[in-house]
């Protein structure tokens, strides 16, 4: 660093005289980390859902295990579990997910690096360390096992949900790591569609990691270590940095607003709706063969959509309104009620059109339109310096879990892309990726571990 | 958006039964926003310090504004006051910052920029909308005066720092809006610095804003609204995301880690410091023909500092602590004791080296090393996605204010640049700019107005 980043006291400033500090440097020379105590405060909520299941599980299962965790002695999130954490966990307020190429052929490298992922997940997601010696307690002429940036910071609900792209089967028309025939085929490779200007360096990803927390240095901690563990075994494809959540997935949650200045999600799938979530977000078995290894897995969808805010700021309040087919202010359906009133889209207003119009988004976007099929997301807010042509590049990160991305999100997107004002006129999709997210890891197994089995 | 943002509600799913959000309903048809109503009850504070100064301050009055606000009744941080808030102002998490290049020539144009970019800032930094009747409550066939994302949101501790570069005051050899001979000495063109890799597109502006907030989405918002209030006058040139404070600037605070792991800014200028900031940090009158319309002002230095993380993270513990000059753990000098102690620099250990290295950052940035000279930093991390290479793109975007950059950052940066190992090795500078920070805005006054009078 420039400037005087580690620069020492000035002589006569009477660096004891500060009492908040010097309490925390009573111990000076113990390496024993202030995080490392706090984790050991969760221990005991962090197992909480470890016994839920030992195996595959029956719909009832994930129904019960679907159910938001207890309100927390901590700010941990179990890992353990039927299915991964991050998926109904009440969305956290900051998203940092990446991509990884894995970048050697080798089963075995791949095996371990997804063992020591595990681990490492499982030790920052309780507020721990990655490693046993973390970021000071290991060997002094070696490189420390953890970066230490998440020092003194507390668990932060973190999780780490790992989903796995379609390269990591097959690439180049070669299989990969022995996975003939392992591929699921819900896993598709999506469609090209309209208005699509997708960027290869925001796009595709043979693993995909998601890490959530409402501290934003713990996220990006955790995705730091997963890419420091993985040295030489797989590269940061792209990286994608949330800084505000749009989308709630609990009842307890108040619902967010995008870059729209609109609510957004109000219909979203929440954790609570057990019924629903076994319908629309839980995958089945799935796999070509028939095996049930994404049996409590989903399929993960992420879209970086860049919206033209500056067209979108100079549009009317009526037009914005129209667009969206709710109000600005409470995010009720232009046909009356508040924001959790189901929309009339019959009722007409005395032009004789309807109140919510034939191309409004709430409309396009319903369940009625759509099959019936709903998805949970979990989408956030992004912005990413400037796109050189003046503008802030801003927009949503769009994140879903569904069932099945070729009857939950294909056809809805190919209808949003051809005839969704909203779509055409404000929206540019600039990065894609889809991944089967497998089901949760139980004390002693690996994430994906079904996969190598 | 794809999916179903604004999906409605499934006919059956009793919307009603949802008590945390009815709540929140039960006036639907009021356009008042909360935010509005959440403003009302800050208001008693946000002019706490707005009678302070009616013009110039003596050293005496700056150095009692200096002091931090009492603690808040609200999260507003005061607006009016001799000097700009966000300077001492206890570091907030997070930070929004923008360069703008001044697209016309018409000084009036400018001017009515300033004015309504002040009454901007000084609204949403009380936590109110932008305009008189914001997101929802303005004519329904014109664009609205707010974008609405805050809707919902408290003022978050929102500040809004304005600075003015030197393109404001010249450009191409062209002397810019009248302001011939008021360009201040101390706003150089900054030097190239040994091993710069500065991308335009990353540096430079005629006005440089800072929004600092606890919450992201208040920052953002405030970067946007202005962004959108100065269509047409001015284009953003850059913008960036800073996700965790990289300084404390009042002892009030926890020193927080950068992405190198170590505690960063320990001994920062603070808000407390009076006497040291009249001495390095509040500009004198400075420009060339003696005019003080920046008493009370400041020099924003900024720099994007990318950190070969990957590298840091394959050396040694040892290594670190030792390009440091202090233990990764505590963060106390090599020479001992503990966070705050001063560093020893000429003690040494058994094989008769000094326990704090020749090269040692502490030492090389040391105060004693740079003919004593201090600076207030306020730093931010930062990740932006993947370099492409395979690596994520993160560091430190370093910020600065000093009382002139010609004694207080330029000497420093260029030692630094030629002796230091960290900043050879671990660091690339590839953003930079420097701006004037004129002295804060008095109720009815508009910032910079000392310019154009």
């Amino acid at each position: 660093m420039s400037g005087c980043p580690y620069g020492g006291g000035q002589p006569g400033t009477a660096p004891d005289a500060v009492p908040t500090v010097s309490a925390q440097g009573d111990a000076p020379a113990s390496r024993m980390s202030r995080r490392g105590l706090l984790a050991l405060a969760g221990v005991g909520g962090a197992g909480a859902l470890a016994g839920v299941a030992a195996g595959l599980l029956s719909q009832d299962a994930l129904a019960a295990v679907a159910a938001p965790a207890e309100a927390g002695t901590n700010d941990v999130v179990p890992f353990h579990g039927a299915i991964q954490a991050g998926i109904t966990t009440a969305a956290q307020d900051r998203l940092h997910m990446a991509a990884f190429d894995v970048i050697t052929e080798d089963r075995a490298a791949l095996i371990k690096l997804l063992k020591d992922w595990t681990a490492a997940a499982e030790a920052m997601s309780q507020g721990r360390e990655t490693g046993t010696t973390g970021a000071v307690n290991g060997p002094y002429d070696a490189p420390p096992e953890d970066t230490g940036e998440a020092m003194g910071l507390s668990a932060g609900k973190l999780t780490v949900t790992f989903a796995f792209g379609a390269g990591l089967f097959e690439k180049d028309g070669k299989v990969r790591f022995g996975l003939d025939g392992r591929r699921p085929d819900a896993l598709i490779d999506l469609p090209h569609f309209p208005g699509d200007d997708l960027q290869p360096n925001r796009s595709g990803g043979d693993i995909i990691v998601q890490a959530c927390a409402d501290d934003p240095q713990v996220a990006v901690h955790a995705i730091r270590n997963l890419a420091r563990i993985g040295f030489g075994t797989v590269r940061v494809r792209w990286s994608q940095l949330g800084f505000g959540r749009t989308s709630s997935t609990s009842r307890s949650q108040q619902t967010p607003r995008n870059l729209f200045g609109f609510k957004d999600g109000t219909n979203n799938l929440k954790a609570e709706d057990t019924d629903l979530l076994n319908e629309h977000v839980w995958a089945g078995p799935g796999t070509r063969d028939g095996e049930a290894w994404m049996q409590g897995g989903s399929y993960l969808v992420a879209r970086r959509i860049r919206m033209h805010i500056e067209i979108w700021d100079r549009t009317s309040l009526r037009e914005q309104e129209g667009l969206i087919g709710r109000t600005k202010s409470e995010g009720s359906p232009l046909s009356g009620g508040k924001e959790f009133t189901a929309p009339d889209f019959a009722i007409k207003g005395k032009d004789g059109e309807p109140l919510i119009g034939m191309d409004a988004h709430v409309r396009l976007a319903h369940a009625d339109q759509n099959d019936g099929v709903r998805m949970l997301r979990r989408g956030y807010n992004y912005t990413d310096g400037s796109d050189g042509l003046g503008h802030l590049d801003a927009g949503l990160f769009f994140v879903a879990f569904v069932k099945d991305p070729r009857t939950h999100y294909v056809p809805m997107q190919m209808a949003m892309a051809k005839e969704d004002t909203l779509a055409l006129e404000y929206l540019k999709h600039t990065g894609s990726a889809l991944a089967a997210v497998p089901p949760g890891v139980q004390p002693g197994g690996f994430i994906g571990e079904g996969l190598f089995t």
